[in-house]
Protein backbone atom coordinates (compact mmCIF):
# COMPACT_ATOMS: atom_id res chain seq x y z
CA UNK A 1 0.00 0.00 0.00
CA UNK A 2 0.97 3.66 -0.85
CA UNK A 3 2.74 5.25 2.14
CA UNK A 4 0.03 8.18 1.73
CA UNK A 5 -3.04 5.85 2.75
CA UNK A 6 -3.70 6.51 6.13
CA UNK A 7 -7.24 4.97 6.88
CA UNK A 8 -7.39 0.73 6.77
CA UNK A 9 -8.74 -1.00 3.52
CA UNK A 10 -10.74 -4.41 4.85
CA UNK A 11 -11.62 -6.63 1.99
CA UNK A 12 -14.20 -9.53 2.33
CA UNK A 13 -14.05 -12.92 0.14
CA UNK A 14 -15.55 -15.78 0.01
CA UNK A 15 -18.17 -17.79 -2.60
CA UNK A 16 -21.62 -16.58 -3.43
CA UNK A 17 -23.85 -17.77 -0.30
CA UNK A 18 -20.88 -17.36 2.48
CA UNK A 19 -22.36 -14.91 4.33
CA UNK A 20 -19.66 -12.47 3.30
CA UNK A 21 -21.73 -9.67 2.14
CA UNK A 22 -23.64 -9.78 5.28
CA UNK A 23 -20.41 -9.37 7.55
CA UNK A 24 -19.14 -6.77 5.42
CA UNK A 25 -22.45 -4.93 6.14
CA UNK A 26 -22.31 -5.88 10.18
CA UNK A 27 -18.11 -4.77 10.13
CA UNK A 28 -18.72 -1.63 8.49
CA UNK A 29 -21.27 -0.84 11.15
CA UNK A 30 -19.34 -1.25 13.82
CA UNK A 31 -16.46 0.04 12.43
CA UNK A 32 -18.28 3.29 11.69
CA UNK A 33 -16.34 2.05 7.68
CA UNK A 34 -16.93 3.19 4.33
CA UNK A 35 -19.11 -0.12 2.65
CA UNK A 36 -18.40 -0.78 -0.73
CA UNK A 37 -18.48 -3.77 -3.21
CA UNK A 38 -16.95 -5.34 -6.25
CA UNK A 39 -18.35 -5.38 -9.20
CA UNK A 40 -20.45 -2.61 -9.56
CA UNK A 41 -19.80 0.37 -7.11
CA UNK A 42 -19.48 3.00 -9.46
CA UNK A 43 -21.37 4.11 -12.59
CA UNK A 44 -18.53 2.53 -15.03
CA UNK A 45 -18.84 -0.31 -12.78
CA UNK A 46 -22.87 -0.60 -13.21
CA UNK A 47 -22.32 -1.44 -16.88
CA UNK A 48 -19.42 -3.69 -16.45
CA UNK A 49 -21.47 -5.87 -14.02
CA UNK A 50 -24.15 -5.76 -16.03
CA UNK A 51 -21.49 -7.52 -18.86
CA UNK A 52 -20.04 -9.76 -16.67
CA UNK A 53 -22.81 -11.22 -15.09
CA UNK A 54 -26.35 -11.22 -16.87
CA UNK A 55 -26.86 -14.94 -18.11
CA UNK A 56 -28.79 -13.45 -21.21
CA UNK A 57 -24.87 -12.08 -22.89
CA UNK A 58 -22.61 -14.08 -24.66
CA UNK A 59 -19.51 -14.98 -22.26
CA UNK A 60 -16.50 -12.92 -22.73
CA UNK A 61 -13.48 -15.05 -23.13
CA UNK A 62 -11.63 -15.85 -19.75
CA UNK A 63 -8.88 -12.89 -20.50
CA UNK A 64 -11.65 -10.46 -21.32
CA UNK A 65 -13.67 -11.88 -17.87
CA UNK A 66 -10.47 -10.49 -15.98
CA UNK A 67 -9.78 -7.46 -17.88
CA UNK A 68 -13.75 -6.24 -17.08
CA UNK A 69 -13.35 -6.78 -13.52
CA UNK A 70 -9.97 -5.33 -13.34
CA UNK A 71 -11.24 -2.25 -14.94
CA UNK A 72 -14.34 -1.88 -12.58
CA UNK A 73 -11.43 -2.49 -9.80
CA UNK A 74 -9.76 0.60 -11.39
CA UNK A 75 -12.22 2.88 -11.62
CA UNK A 76 -13.35 1.11 -7.73
CA UNK A 77 -10.14 2.13 -6.30
CA UNK A 78 -9.03 5.49 -8.15
CA UNK A 79 -12.90 7.14 -7.71
CA UNK A 80 -13.79 5.18 -4.16
CA UNK A 81 -11.33 3.67 -2.16
CA UNK A 82 -8.18 5.86 -2.39
CA UNK A 83 -10.34 9.08 -1.85
CA UNK A 84 -11.70 7.51 1.07
CA UNK A 85 -8.53 6.30 2.74
CA UNK A 86 -6.71 9.21 1.55
CA UNK A 87 -9.21 10.85 3.85
CA UNK A 88 -8.57 8.41 6.97
CA UNK A 89 -11.53 6.47 6.54
CA UNK A 90 -11.45 2.74 7.26
CA UNK A 91 -13.19 0.59 4.48
CA UNK A 92 -14.67 -2.39 4.13
CA UNK A 93 -15.10 -3.99 0.71
CA UNK A 94 -17.33 -6.84 -0.07
CA UNK A 95 -14.52 -8.24 -2.84
CA UNK A 96 -11.45 -7.50 -4.28
CA UNK A 97 -8.03 -8.74 -6.44
CA UNK A 98 -8.17 -12.48 -4.36
CA UNK A 99 -11.84 -12.97 -5.98
CA UNK A 100 -10.25 -12.39 -9.18
CA UNK A 101 -7.35 -14.34 -8.72
CA UNK A 102 -9.82 -17.46 -7.23
CA UNK A 103 -12.18 -16.87 -10.27
CA UNK A 104 -10.12 -16.16 -12.87
CA UNK A 105 -7.20 -17.89 -12.12
CA UNK A 106 -7.97 -20.88 -9.79
CA UNK A 107 -11.50 -20.92 -11.46
CA UNK A 108 -10.65 -20.17 -14.97
CA UNK A 109 -7.31 -21.80 -14.86
CA UNK A 110 -5.79 -18.86 -15.96
CA UNK A 111 -1.85 -18.89 -14.87
CA UNK A 112 -1.55 -17.46 -11.44
CA UNK A 113 1.81 -14.74 -12.33
CA UNK A 114 0.77 -12.72 -14.99
CA UNK A 115 -2.78 -12.74 -13.79
CA UNK A 116 -1.55 -11.60 -10.43
CA UNK A 117 0.38 -8.60 -12.41
CA UNK A 118 -2.27 -7.30 -14.19
CA UNK A 119 -4.90 -7.32 -10.94
CA UNK A 120 -1.97 -5.74 -9.20
CA UNK A 121 -1.66 -3.03 -11.59
CA UNK A 122 -4.85 -2.31 -12.35
CA UNK A 123 -5.58 -1.75 -8.28
CA UNK A 124 -2.75 0.58 -8.74
CA UNK A 125 -0.70 -1.64 -5.96
CA UNK A 126 -3.15 -1.05 -3.47
CA UNK A 127 -3.74 -4.23 -1.00
CA UNK A 128 -6.09 -4.70 1.51
CA UNK A 129 -4.73 -4.34 4.99
CA UNK A 130 -6.45 -7.26 6.08
CA UNK A 131 -8.39 -9.86 3.84
CA UNK A 132 -11.20 -11.69 5.81
CA UNK A 133 -12.17 -14.71 4.17
CA UNK A 134 -15.23 -16.22 4.83
CA UNK A 135 -14.89 -19.78 4.24
CA UNK A 136 -17.95 -22.76 3.93
CA UNK A 137 -18.50 -25.67 2.55
CA UNK A 138 -19.51 -25.87 -0.89
CA UNK A 139 -23.00 -27.92 -0.08
CA UNK A 140 -23.59 -24.67 1.98
CA UNK A 141 -23.14 -22.16 -0.48
CA UNK A 142 -24.74 -23.86 -2.63
CA UNK A 143 -28.15 -24.45 -0.70
CA UNK A 144 -28.28 -21.10 0.54
CA UNK A 145 -28.42 -19.86 -2.89
CA UNK A 146 -30.68 -22.41 -3.95
CA UNK A 147 -33.63 -20.32 -4.27
CA UNK A 148 -32.09 -17.37 -5.71
CA UNK A 149 -31.43 -16.27 -9.00
CA UNK A 150 -28.12 -17.32 -10.41
CA UNK A 151 -25.98 -14.93 -11.90
CA UNK A 152 -23.30 -16.30 -15.30
CA UNK A 153 -20.46 -16.89 -12.45
CA UNK A 154 -22.96 -18.45 -9.83
CA UNK A 155 -24.57 -20.61 -12.68
CA UNK A 156 -21.45 -22.40 -13.05
CA UNK A 157 -20.71 -26.19 -12.08
CA UNK A 158 -19.62 -27.47 -8.72
CA UNK A 159 -15.87 -28.40 -10.12
CA UNK A 160 -15.12 -24.58 -10.83
CA UNK A 161 -16.51 -23.61 -7.65
CA UNK A 162 -14.70 -26.32 -5.83
CA UNK A 163 -11.35 -24.84 -7.06
CA UNK A 164 -12.25 -21.32 -6.30
CA UNK A 165 -12.92 -22.07 -2.78
CA UNK A 166 -9.31 -23.91 -2.80
CA UNK A 167 -7.63 -21.16 -4.73
CA UNK A 168 -9.43 -19.11 -1.79
CA UNK A 169 -7.69 -21.12 0.61
CA UNK A 170 -4.47 -21.09 -0.61
CA UNK A 171 -3.97 -17.44 -0.96
CA UNK A 172 -4.88 -17.44 3.00
CA UNK A 173 -2.71 -19.68 3.87
CA UNK A 174 0.48 -17.76 2.13
CA UNK A 175 -0.94 -14.56 3.21
CA UNK A 176 0.71 -14.11 6.38
CA UNK A 177 -0.60 -11.87 8.83
CA UNK A 178 -3.04 -10.14 5.60
CA UNK A 179 -5.70 -12.82 5.89
CA UNK A 180 -7.45 -14.51 8.16
CA UNK A 181 -10.19 -17.62 7.53
CA UNK A 182 -13.27 -17.24 9.64
CA UNK A 183 -16.17 -20.25 9.79
CA UNK A 184 -18.85 -19.29 7.08
CA UNK A 185 -21.18 -22.01 9.33
CA UNK A 186 -21.60 -20.09 12.62
CA UNK A 187 -24.62 -18.13 13.53
CA UNK A 188 -24.39 -14.55 12.07
CA UNK A 189 -24.13 -12.48 15.30
CA UNK A 190 -21.40 -15.37 16.43
CA UNK A 191 -19.25 -14.71 13.63
CA UNK A 192 -19.80 -10.92 13.32
CA UNK A 193 -18.19 -10.50 16.47
CA UNK A 194 -15.29 -13.25 15.75
CA UNK A 195 -14.32 -10.96 12.52
CA UNK A 196 -14.86 -7.72 14.79
CA UNK A 197 -12.33 -9.39 17.22
CA UNK A 198 -9.89 -10.07 15.00
CA UNK A 199 -9.94 -6.43 13.33
CA UNK A 200 -8.87 -5.04 16.30
CA UNK A 201 -6.03 -7.50 17.47
CA UNK A 202 -4.66 -6.83 13.85
CA UNK A 203 -5.54 -3.51 12.85
CA UNK A 204 -6.48 -1.77 15.88
CA UNK A 205 -9.49 0.33 16.06
CA UNK A 206 -10.41 3.57 14.04
CA UNK A 207 -9.78 6.85 15.72
CA UNK A 208 -13.03 8.43 16.68
CA UNK A 209 -13.99 11.55 13.86
CA UNK A 210 -12.52 14.75 15.41
CA UNK A 211 -15.40 16.33 17.30
CA UNK B 1 3.36 -15.05 -32.23
CA UNK B 2 2.71 -18.68 -31.81
CA UNK B 3 3.57 -21.14 -33.98
CA UNK B 4 0.64 -22.27 -34.82
CA UNK B 5 -0.22 -19.42 -36.62
CA UNK B 6 -0.37 -19.78 -40.30
CA UNK B 7 -2.11 -16.60 -41.93
CA UNK B 8 -0.51 -13.16 -41.50
CA UNK B 9 -1.64 -10.45 -39.39
CA UNK B 10 -1.57 -6.54 -40.25
CA UNK B 11 -2.40 -3.39 -38.18
CA UNK B 12 -3.20 0.18 -39.60
CA UNK B 13 -2.41 2.23 -36.98
CA UNK B 14 -2.46 6.46 -36.81
CA UNK B 15 -4.06 8.97 -35.56
CA UNK B 16 -8.08 9.64 -36.39
CA UNK B 17 -8.23 11.23 -40.18
CA UNK B 18 -4.97 9.60 -40.95
CA UNK B 19 -6.74 8.05 -43.86
CA UNK B 20 -5.62 4.66 -41.99
CA UNK B 21 -9.39 2.56 -41.93
CA UNK B 22 -9.44 3.85 -45.88
CA UNK B 23 -6.13 1.86 -46.43
CA UNK B 24 -7.54 -1.48 -44.17
CA UNK B 25 -9.87 -1.61 -46.56
CA UNK B 26 -7.95 -1.46 -49.16
CA UNK B 27 -5.10 -3.28 -48.34
CA UNK B 28 -7.76 -5.99 -47.33
CA UNK B 29 -9.70 -5.99 -50.61
CA UNK B 30 -6.27 -6.40 -52.05
CA UNK B 31 -4.82 -9.58 -50.23
CA UNK B 32 -8.56 -11.09 -49.75
CA UNK B 33 -7.44 -10.99 -46.52
CA UNK B 34 -10.33 -11.10 -43.50
CA UNK B 35 -11.23 -7.02 -42.83
CA UNK B 36 -11.65 -6.14 -38.70
CA UNK B 37 -10.95 -3.16 -36.19
CA UNK B 38 -10.59 -2.45 -32.48
CA UNK B 39 -12.59 -0.97 -30.12
CA UNK B 40 -15.52 -2.96 -31.32
CA UNK B 41 -15.58 -6.14 -33.63
CA UNK B 42 -17.03 -8.32 -31.26
CA UNK B 43 -20.75 -8.17 -29.62
CA UNK B 44 -18.65 -7.76 -26.37
CA UNK B 45 -16.25 -5.21 -28.05
CA UNK B 46 -19.46 -3.20 -29.41
CA UNK B 47 -20.92 -2.64 -25.62
CA UNK B 48 -17.48 -1.51 -24.45
CA UNK B 49 -17.05 0.83 -27.59
CA UNK B 50 -20.02 2.42 -26.29
CA UNK B 51 -18.61 2.80 -22.87
CA UNK B 52 -15.06 3.86 -24.00
CA UNK B 53 -15.64 6.55 -26.43
CA UNK B 54 -19.27 8.15 -26.01
CA UNK B 55 -18.80 11.56 -24.94
CA UNK B 56 -21.85 11.45 -23.20
CA UNK B 57 -21.08 8.95 -20.36
CA UNK B 58 -18.06 9.58 -17.25
CA UNK B 59 -14.59 9.06 -18.78
CA UNK B 60 -13.37 6.19 -17.13
CA UNK B 61 -9.71 6.19 -15.03
CA UNK B 62 -6.71 6.01 -17.57
CA UNK B 63 -6.20 2.52 -16.07
CA UNK B 64 -9.86 1.81 -16.46
CA UNK B 65 -9.76 3.04 -20.20
CA UNK B 66 -6.68 0.44 -20.60
CA UNK B 67 -8.32 -2.49 -18.92
CA UNK B 68 -11.71 -1.62 -21.06
CA UNK B 69 -9.52 -1.51 -24.73
CA UNK B 70 -7.45 -4.81 -23.30
CA UNK B 71 -10.77 -7.13 -23.03
CA UNK B 72 -12.01 -5.65 -26.33
CA UNK B 73 -8.90 -6.87 -27.82
CA UNK B 74 -8.58 -10.25 -25.61
CA UNK B 75 -11.96 -10.97 -27.17
CA UNK B 76 -11.42 -9.60 -30.35
CA UNK B 77 -7.93 -12.09 -30.44
CA UNK B 78 -9.87 -15.43 -29.53
CA UNK B 79 -13.17 -15.14 -31.56
CA UNK B 80 -11.33 -13.23 -34.70
CA UNK B 81 -8.12 -12.72 -34.92
CA UNK B 82 -6.47 -16.58 -34.18
CA UNK B 83 -9.79 -18.46 -35.36
CA UNK B 84 -8.92 -16.72 -39.08
CA UNK B 85 -4.79 -16.60 -38.39
CA UNK B 86 -5.16 -20.62 -37.60
CA UNK B 87 -6.85 -21.04 -40.88
CA UNK B 88 -4.45 -19.54 -42.71
CA UNK B 89 -6.29 -15.99 -43.43
CA UNK B 90 -4.39 -12.98 -43.68
CA UNK B 91 -5.73 -10.63 -41.51
CA UNK B 92 -5.65 -7.01 -42.20
CA UNK B 93 -6.95 -4.50 -38.56
CA UNK B 94 -7.47 -0.90 -38.21
CA UNK B 95 -6.04 -0.52 -34.82
CA UNK B 96 -3.93 -2.78 -32.36
CA UNK B 97 -2.01 -3.21 -29.27
CA UNK B 98 0.14 -0.31 -30.67
CA UNK B 99 -3.30 2.23 -30.36
CA UNK B 100 -3.36 1.62 -26.61
CA UNK B 101 0.42 1.99 -26.37
CA UNK B 102 0.19 5.39 -28.17
CA UNK B 103 -2.91 6.81 -26.81
CA UNK B 104 -2.72 5.70 -23.18
CA UNK B 105 0.74 5.13 -22.65
CA UNK B 106 1.78 8.76 -24.66
CA UNK B 107 -0.93 10.08 -24.47
CA UNK B 108 -2.28 9.72 -21.02
CA UNK B 109 0.92 9.23 -19.95
CA UNK B 110 1.03 6.15 -18.42
CA UNK B 111 4.43 4.11 -17.49
CA UNK B 112 5.09 2.27 -20.78
CA UNK B 113 6.59 -1.03 -19.35
CA UNK B 114 3.84 -2.32 -16.88
CA UNK B 115 1.42 -0.70 -19.92
CA UNK B 116 3.28 -3.29 -22.71
CA UNK B 117 2.92 -6.44 -20.20
CA UNK B 118 -1.04 -5.58 -19.56
CA UNK B 119 -1.51 -5.44 -23.48
CA UNK B 120 0.55 -8.37 -24.04
CA UNK B 121 -1.59 -10.74 -21.50
CA UNK B 122 -4.42 -9.23 -23.09
CA UNK B 123 -3.60 -10.58 -26.61
CA UNK B 124 -2.28 -14.12 -25.72
CA UNK B 125 0.85 -13.04 -26.98
CA UNK B 126 -0.46 -12.39 -30.44
CA UNK B 127 1.93 -9.74 -32.28
CA UNK B 128 1.27 -8.67 -35.86
CA UNK B 129 3.69 -9.57 -38.40
CA UNK B 130 3.74 -6.06 -39.68
CA UNK B 131 1.98 -3.22 -38.49
CA UNK B 132 1.74 0.14 -41.13
CA UNK B 133 1.90 3.42 -39.26
CA UNK B 134 -0.04 6.05 -41.64
CA UNK B 135 1.10 9.25 -40.18
CA UNK B 136 -0.15 12.47 -40.71
CA UNK B 137 1.01 15.99 -39.14
CA UNK B 138 -1.61 16.82 -36.55
CA UNK B 139 -3.00 19.89 -38.43
CA UNK B 140 -4.44 17.34 -41.61
CA UNK B 141 -5.79 15.28 -39.18
CA UNK B 142 -7.88 17.98 -37.38
CA UNK B 143 -8.33 18.85 -40.64
CA UNK B 144 -10.16 16.44 -42.03
CA UNK B 145 -11.78 15.56 -38.83
CA UNK B 146 -13.48 18.89 -38.54
CA UNK B 147 -16.51 18.19 -39.95
CA UNK B 148 -17.08 14.92 -38.40
CA UNK B 149 -18.43 14.53 -34.96
CA UNK B 150 -16.24 13.66 -32.23
CA UNK B 151 -16.44 10.25 -29.70
CA UNK B 152 -14.40 10.83 -26.30
CA UNK B 153 -10.85 10.63 -27.43
CA UNK B 154 -11.03 12.58 -30.28
CA UNK B 155 -12.36 15.39 -28.46
CA UNK B 156 -8.82 15.54 -26.61
CA UNK B 157 -6.58 18.58 -26.86
CA UNK B 158 -4.13 18.61 -29.75
CA UNK B 159 -0.94 18.53 -26.97
CA UNK B 160 -2.58 14.68 -26.28
CA UNK B 161 -2.82 14.03 -30.23
CA UNK B 162 0.64 15.48 -30.41
CA UNK B 163 2.08 12.83 -28.04
CA UNK B 164 -0.03 9.86 -29.04
CA UNK B 165 1.51 10.98 -32.69
CA UNK B 166 4.96 10.87 -31.10
CA UNK B 167 4.32 7.29 -29.44
CA UNK B 168 3.37 5.95 -32.57
CA UNK B 169 6.72 7.40 -34.48
CA UNK B 170 8.71 6.20 -31.08
CA UNK B 171 7.22 2.91 -31.77
CA UNK B 172 7.77 2.68 -35.44
CA UNK B 173 11.05 3.79 -34.93
CA UNK B 174 12.09 1.32 -32.18
CA UNK B 175 10.04 -1.67 -33.80
CA UNK B 176 12.15 -2.63 -36.39
CA UNK B 177 10.99 -5.00 -39.12
CA UNK B 178 7.74 -5.51 -37.80
CA UNK B 179 6.95 -2.10 -38.78
CA UNK B 180 6.62 0.49 -41.29
CA UNK B 181 5.90 4.42 -41.82
CA UNK B 182 4.12 5.79 -44.77
CA UNK B 183 2.83 9.36 -45.40
CA UNK B 184 -0.69 9.34 -44.99
CA UNK B 185 -0.77 12.89 -46.85
CA UNK B 186 -0.61 11.24 -50.16
CA UNK B 187 -3.48 10.71 -52.61
CA UNK B 188 -5.27 7.42 -51.10
CA UNK B 189 -4.65 5.59 -54.46
CA UNK B 190 -1.28 6.27 -54.33
CA UNK B 191 -0.64 5.05 -51.05
CA UNK B 192 -2.85 2.36 -51.23
CA UNK B 193 -0.19 0.96 -53.80
CA UNK B 194 2.87 1.78 -51.56
CA UNK B 195 1.35 0.18 -48.53
CA UNK B 196 0.47 -2.97 -50.97
CA UNK B 197 4.28 -3.10 -52.19
CA UNK B 198 5.70 -2.95 -48.39
CA UNK B 199 3.48 -6.09 -47.80
CA UNK B 200 4.26 -7.97 -50.88
CA UNK B 201 8.29 -7.05 -49.84
CA UNK B 202 7.88 -7.88 -46.04
CA UNK B 203 5.64 -10.57 -45.39
CA UNK B 204 4.87 -11.85 -49.51
CA UNK B 205 1.49 -12.79 -50.63
CA UNK B 206 -0.96 -15.21 -48.92
CA UNK B 207 -1.48 -18.35 -51.65
CA UNK B 208 -4.38 -18.50 -53.53
CA UNK B 209 -7.42 -20.04 -52.17
CA UNK B 210 -7.74 -23.85 -52.75
CA UNK B 211 -9.47 -24.42 -55.99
Amino acid sequence: MTAYVRGRLIALEGLDGSGKTTQARLLADSLGAVLTFEPGATELGRSLRHLLLDPGRPAPVPRAEVLLMAADRAQHVDEVLLPALQSGRWVVTDRFSGSTLAYQGWGRGLATDPLRQVVGWAAAGLEPDLTVLVDVPLEVSRHRLELAARDRLEGLDADFHERVRHGFVAMARAGGPHWVVVDGTLPVETLAVEIEALVRTRLGWPAPPAP
